[in-house]
């Protein structure tokens, strides 16, 4: 399963903000990547990363503390892997000057998601649509490539759907989220607006849910991916909670499953093969309670260490066909980890061929 | 608009309980009702009323501290208008026993709002229906009778969604909830369970919403109810909010409104015309908010006294016609305020007479 | 008790921020006050009000939602009386250019409030101190004069002690607060540190409460300040409380007093005379509760219209004489409200003349 | 460091709580104790552990989950070492009866902590005081023993001053104490109380605090345990935090050290020396931060897998020496997790001789 007997040093850009830590966490201690240069913009650059960052959780790693942060060009970064956790103001231009000079750049921004010949990943939902990569690189000329992770709210719905919609079609989809606050970032939400509140609102949120769905699930052709047939409507709070993005969905599908049948696909789905045994991939990535008041983000958020997907209270429903709740880490499943997996997925099917030379 | 020179003596059954407590904090100082009696439990029963409750919210009026506690029957509670927060194990016969015995009973528990002979009513969206009481009295004998408010949660979309049924014709509904905590009492939700967590589930709570909204939506036709052709589908939420439930909603009409002509409908919308003036009605009843992120419960709960309903996000919708987003204080407008606001409506249009006789 | 039958036009500095809201709010319908200008930085100046702030609580009212951003010079902002919310980054110079133009500053930055010639008031525990103005005329040549309030926590416990300290001396203070979020302003205390968390840290907080104690528990002697003879020591922590600081106390005497002589004391307070009556003076200033788990800031904060002070559990202490816990209102009574009661005291007093003349 | 070869069979009475739950939890995969019986009240005896429990945190571990639950007897619970969760309620007969059964019982409940013969341990602060067993089963004629962990808030305080006492002779301790929920159990604190709200008392807390700390800072002389020299005052108040008790200090000493003298005993502290490498033992017991706004409940409660102690802000005091702040996991390292470690210690000692014989 590992690669090859090398490791892969990689790099982090953005690596002061909420998510830039969960890399530096989450890649604290891994099997394949080595963490070996931090960046951030110019207030943070030439600081060691101690001093450059505010440390949200845990405990800050000895081996990054004393790293000085480098600023985000491929001259000052030259690890072939680099994590972006950049914002979207900046991401674009960025990134591609990194997947120009030969690096592969796993993004957390929305910009090159939607893109035709850029991969939006769930390695277990669409590891299959990787393989763009080809498409890109004759596209774009560029030696280095472009994946991207989806939006966190959409994670969670696209996660809980694939294996319905594999298995019978999904249709139509109405899902209302209940958005952790790390999910904005930091400092992100003030706390005198979501203390013992809900705000109704989570800008360009539902747009992002609405369109990134039908292309996570959609088939990849040999050259492009055809988006999913599913029209979605959604509704996205923020509510107090730390971490993990709660999702109420209702369903409707082509071939309408009784909520037994559903269940039994959720129980029996193991995703996208190749991904089976890498380091991040929860084992099993769907966990179902059969609990009525489960998922719930504060005691089911670290399952499968954040990257596992809680499924709950899988119910008929009146309009459509079922609707059920499902749960996952904004921050590690639907951010950094999910990053980390897709690189890990490119490493163990011999897609790094060639990232990082010159 | 006063009913008569006269006030009318009033008592509340399970007044230690949260909602209990709110009707005494409403019916402080209220113009037309006088506060005499309070009853309770056996545990309770005897005490000073400051002694057996443990006051939860603001200042326990004076002078309801010292009255004595009294079992719940209509022997030792003698007010002819009664307002019931008792719990639906044992609302049932207690509060026909107050019915039989010639008094006007105000229920918030679950027993008898759907019985085709109880008015379900929410004043502003169907206060005429409170003229099923003659079929009432004829049905089961009783000189007094009971009248029954909605769940907090179906209040609330039901308020919302009276203006642009009446003038679109509401078809289908999704409607998820995310509910304070007060809404199940004290000491009701653990804070082991709750704080920074969602728990998306509230027992019995998605059917009532389903079954009542469309009692309290249809029509009266001199003799009885027509519900209205209305299927809902409900997603309910508790989440760490102290007061007021909030509802995404996606809607599908008869005829499809344009959001403009939503909100139009919605700023305009006067609700039934009785109520206009009376003591406890807001004004106004619907409080539109242009704002993206309102309604937010803990910004909006207290307007109108806790009895106005806060509207915003009226936006089209992928699936159905429009989304929107309501809010409401659900033990005011969604229980105590409401029993009070359909005492008033009654006192008003003079359906007391005989109320209380032996 | 009316300063006479002129009204009063004042200003707000700083009127876009958490503190500058609440002058607003408070203000709104006040009997002697009428707020005709808003001021705030760079940034806000030229556009409406409504545009510029992005108002946190209740609803902004309309007589103000309209008025334009003026910048904080006494060359834009004309009024006589002007209630300053500034930062103390800015504070300095613009208070004093409008104390120098012949305005009334009433201030909430910390700039002045240790100043030998400034008053740092609390109307109830030293209203007398506003006397040493017209030393502050004399020593700065202004037409014009500056009052300080207290530092929000200070704010407490002084009110608190203060009629402890006429009654029996206080010599020694433990103080531990319980600090809400909105002390910090807006956007203030991001929510992923204080969600579920206590900050046991606030910045400059511990060494404001054991400076500005000693000088509101002085007396003044016609001529200065004489500093109480007072130890403090503070530990500030931050709590996920909206408003309300609470404090512990342990408090050592020059005459020892049972908790039950306290209590008399506390409870038969009454304050500085010239106070009773004021517009904003809560009647009574303090509010003692004899129930061993108050006060609690969700529950008391609003009393006295967030003017008063609520305390409780007044026992004996094992290392000093007596404990207790104090709480109130951090942006009312410890900051916009404090410094309205403040102006209203000068104006009652008719220490008013002058102001505003060229 | 392990005992022997041979494993221990360990029960949980009072299994359902909190508390144990939370001795479940840590007892899952622990290297010399097996949990072979759990039980509680009546109510839940006789069904399975998974029908009886509502499991509040984490996944019940799947081989407890099918153990019935047995009534809290010798008779019933079989196993040698009883670990105990009681309420104090029947804290005492049972506890009792085990003991006299030949048992070792490790308790959390406050029946027996402060009698003469009844060690009062934690391990690191003064394991020494387990000696004292022998001179309990001569006064007792008990085959089996009592050993008693502190008060959740007192083992902070405890185990923060340990190493300064032993160095500089602690004389007197101001005490603040801000706890978190679960230290009240399940369903303990209601949300209602407590979300957004400080709660400045917890019944019997206060002597608790007063009183323990003495005899666990006291000397045992071969027979029975001198208590500390020290007056302890405090102030304990509940906060919205779901684990982890916070409580600021300020201490006097008989040999008054400076900030850096008592940060260095802290840093290079290590306790009772045969706690070392016990499989609960923390390492280092205390995690002293630099930074000023720590110790933090939700960011390092977890720190040592939860029995670790935080200390911060350790700095000159205006009234007495020091000040600091501490903070520790109430349900781990103040209870279920300080039990275990409690035993540990026994067993490696060689201290079980004899336990569990008829």
């Amino acid at each position: 399963m590992t690669p090859s007997s090398t490791r892969w040093p990689v790099a982090v850009l953005g690596a002061t903000g909420a998510v830039g830590q969960a890399f530096i966490r989450l890649l604290e201690g891994h099997p394949w990547f080595d963490l070996v240069e931090v960046a951030a913009s110019e207030r943070s650059a030439g600081k060691s990363y101690q001093e450059a960052a505010k440390w949200l959780e845990g405990v800050l790693p000895a081996s990054v503390a004393g790293l000085t942060v480098k600023l985000c060009t491929p001259e000052q970064v030259t690890a072939p892997i680099v994590f972006s956790a950049l914002d979207s103001g900046v991401a674009g231009d960025v990134e591609a000057a990194f997947a120009r000079a030969g690096r592969l750049v796993l993004s957390n921004a929305k910009n090159y998601r939607m893109a035709d010949d850029v991969p939006l990943v769930i390695p277990e939902v669409n590891g299959d649509h990787l393989a763009l990569l080809a498409h890109q690189r004759q596209v774009r000329g560029w030696t280095g490539a472009i994946v991207t992770n989806a939006n966190c709210a959409t994670t969670v719905i696209a996660a809980a759907l694939a294996p319905l919609h594999q298995a019978f079609g999904v249709t139509k989809v109405f899902a209302t989220t209940m958005q952790a606050v790390s999910g904005a970032g930091y400092p992100g939400v003030a706390s005198l607006d979501i203390l013992g509140n809900v705000i109704p609102y989570i800008g360009d949120e539902e747009p992002k849910i609405e369109t990134e769905l039908v292309k996570l699930l959609g088939t990849f052709d040999g050259t492009r991916i055809k988006h999913a047939d599913i029209i979605t409507s959604a509704h996205a709070n923020r509510v107090p909670v730390e971490h993990g993005h709660t999702v109420c969905l209702s369903v409707a599908f082509e071939r309408k499953p009784t909520p037994e049948q559903a269940l039994d696909v959720l129980r029996n789905w193991t995703g996208h093969a190749a991904v089976k045994g890498l380091p991040s991939a929860p084992e099993p990535a769907l966990i179902i309670r059969d609990e009525n008041d489960r998922p719930q983000p504060r005691r089911d958020v670290d399952r499968g260490n954040g990257m596992a997907t809680t499924i709950g209270r899988v119910r008929a429903d009146h309009l459509f066909d079922l609707r059920l709740v499902a749960m996952s880490h904004n921050v590690v499943r639907g951010a950094a980890g999910g990053s980390i997996l897709n690189a890990e997925l490119l490493a163990a099917s011999g897609q790094l061929a060639g990232i990082g030379a010159p």
